[in-house]
């Protein structure tokens, strides 16, 4: 019976107890395995798990002295995130059985800090469109969303309290609103992404999942080798802007009045909440996202796009072809108006603490040959500031419906302390 | 006979040949071939060099349709750059005999222009600081610089004309220097990096060696894949600043005699030659650069520092060890002067088409032992600034010295039009 309880504890809460030896890491190990063993069959979640190798590492963990702040806490790292010890295919059959030489920076920085790395979770085809098998936990004809499938419905199930993805456009802030959990894309850069299968250089950023902003900060405090940021501060009441832009006509009802819902909430609790006056070049950045990205995709995948092109998607190849054919100039055009665009955020910053928006257009849409619309997201991305989905409302089909807000660039505690302080007043 | 001599055609007009079909690939790499057997065992500048498996690349790039721009040019490929079919070791015995699963997404680019992978250059370890086997071509008791040093040594020695390499530091525009060659470090991520192992990941660049401003354009058009940017503009004589910094005084008499020469030589040509004041801010980023770097490096080589740290240089490990202890704040805030300091840089350019400064503080030191000083190279890495090392002066040993040309970000091809000019200016 405890057993069956310790996956659903909350990181934070599991940490102190394993630090203080009050419960085992195999016995939280065995919790996760055995809720795995129940769901995985409809959910779906990994490519590789294996209990013995994950009992070996827990009980390894429990033979030594506490290693870090993730001491014993089970995480699930998405497949296009290098480990030394199980296969990493990327989410492509190209790469199938592949074995990489080492971990990744988060991998080896998160198994510094003492966490148990459970497996690999379902990735679609390198971080990109085409969906990988999983499936949403809270209905399984619906999408979890994507590219980190199954590190979102991994920890939406209870099946581990933890999960490492990744974000180019939407994948980390669309499958935590679609699965209902909290998901975190830190500012770029601030997660180091060696051993990470590159996308597009200057948009891949890694992302966390977690239950809550408190565990969710404890992992990023993890995989940055910071401890000190797992500490949330306090705030007062934030000063939130409400972002529409260009793409709002986008939104179905349920996020309109997610959003909305949230910011009658925060306003009641003290936040002095308005609209933000979106500045017009910011509708560009949206095309300027996909010619970095499909010009970074083209170089980047240059091996694969010549030697195994008959395993790539149709939608993948045809992302490289129009790659290939962008010239240095538009590039740089791009990445330009990027720039541009986040100094004229930077200085809109002055007036509000967070930022208030919508993190998908509404719940998980039915099916599952298609991820969702990263359209509320790739901005985002492209402009590198610190995002968090926060879960709490549900669409017409009951699914899960979050919002995200949205930090100043490299402010990223202050974005959790935010967060945190908002998640409360949430339903 | 005309073998012997083929390694020594420039790049360009051996592509032009190669096209035409006037000469064969064969027949280019075997006289690259013949030169590096003569004269590897003094200059070891190779981990990796198979002939079977040059001639048999030789004889397919011969036998099907002319590929792209670099089709059938020799090109060297530093040991942290991954390769598909060599093996790779990042420089490090951690990683003896390894196999990439894939080329790297410069190698690729190169491939898909029809370059021929001759095999892989000695690089120190991890492309940091403990040297490699590599000696200075020009005398084997004196360093090639690094970390790119079998690259620079194997272009300066005429055992090919083109090879890729990386600078985090000054490990592109140091040994280009020393060696008396054209060194390209692009603007901060042109050059896609996928499939490079990663150092600090705000920092690494590929960079580019060859024997003139117009073949290393032509290299950085193919591993960019935009064929566009391998055509050099005439520009009329440029505004050059000189650049002298707060590092000035590290500076050898053979380096202030060179700068001072070439200003004197571009300014007779037409240019207008004028001191840049260089605002005091600059002076910080020296130690701004070391905290990025310890602190990404700490990161990026979790997994070798947990695994293999005996495998790991001292120094290496201490870098590691102070980059561990490093906050995310000062982190942060390193980060954010090197942003301060960029938009005061493109301010500063208002005024000149090219910085004109040191490359190394002199000609290659005596000993193999230590790679050279990247006092005057680590700035412009962290700034992201196009820079090039232009050959043509010589030190009190005879040794090559260079000076270093510095454009504005991501103006590359306007950085490589003044180069050209000012290069047919030097001696």
């Amino acid at each position: 019976m405890i057993s069956g309880k310790l996956n659903e504890l909350p990181a934070r809460e599991a940490a102190v107890k394993l630090a203080r030896r009050e419960i085992g890491c195999e016995a939280l190990a065995r919790a996760c395995l055995e809720r795995i063993a129940a769901r995985e069959p409809g959910v779906k979640a990994w490519t590789h798990i294996d209990p013995d190798q994950v009992i070996a590492q827990a009980k390894a963990l429990d033979a030594g002295p506490v290693r870090g702040i993730l001491h014993g806490l089970p995480a699930g790292v998405k497949d296009v995130i290098d480990t030394c010890d199980m296969p990493t295919a990327y989410g492509s059959p190209i790469y199938e059985g592949h074995r990489p030489a080492a971990d990744a920076a988060c991998v080896g920085m998160a198994r510094a800090a003492g966490a148990l790395i459970m497996g690999k979770t379902v990735s679609t085809e390198f971080a990109t469109s085409h969906p990988g098998k999983t499936a949403n936990p809270h209905n399984p004809r619906h999408t979890p969303g994507g590219s980190s499938s199954g590190s979102a419905a991994a920890v939406a199930d209870r099946m581990l309290p933890l999960a490492l993805g990744t974000q180019t456009g939407g994948s980390t802030i669309r499958p935590a609103s679609f699965c209902g959990v909290v998901g975190f894309k830190p500012s770029f850069g601030l997660v180091n992404r060696a051993g990470v299968k590159p996308v597009a250089e200057s948009l891949d950023t890694i992302g966390l999942f977690a239950r809550s902003v408190a565990d969710v900060a404890l992992l990023f405090a993890g995989v940055t080798g910071c401890p000190e940021v797992a500490e949330i501060a306090e705030v007062p009441a934030p000063r939130v802007g409400i972002w529409r832009g260009a793409k709002w006509p986008e939104a179905l009802p349920e996020t309109v009045s997610a959003v909305e819902d949230a910011a009658a909430r925060v306003a009641r609790a003290g936040a002095r909440v308005s609209e933000v006056e979106v500045p017009g070049e910011f509708a560009e950045l949206a095309k300027a996202h996909h010619e970095i990205e499909y010009f970074e995709m083209a170089r980047g995948f240059a091996y694969e796009f010549e030697h195994h092109r008959e395993k790539l998607s149709e939608k993948f190849r045809s992302r490289i072809e129009h790659g290939r054919h962008c010239t240095l100039a538009t590039y740089c055009e791009s990445l330009a108006l990027a720039d541009q665009c986040r100094k004229r955020l930077a200085a809109l910053f002055s007036d509000y603490d967070v930022l208030l928006t919508a993190s998908a257009p509404g719940e998980a849409p039915e099916g599952l040959a298609n991820t969702g619309n990263s359209v509320f997201n790739r901005n985002w991305t492209l402009l590198q500031v610190p995002c968090i989905n926060l879960p709490g409302f549900a669409g017409p089909r009951g699914l899960p419906v979050g919002v995200q807000l949205v930090g100043r660039f490299r402010e990223d505690p202050r974005l959790l302390a935010c967060a945190e302080w908002a998640f409360r007043k949430l339903p």
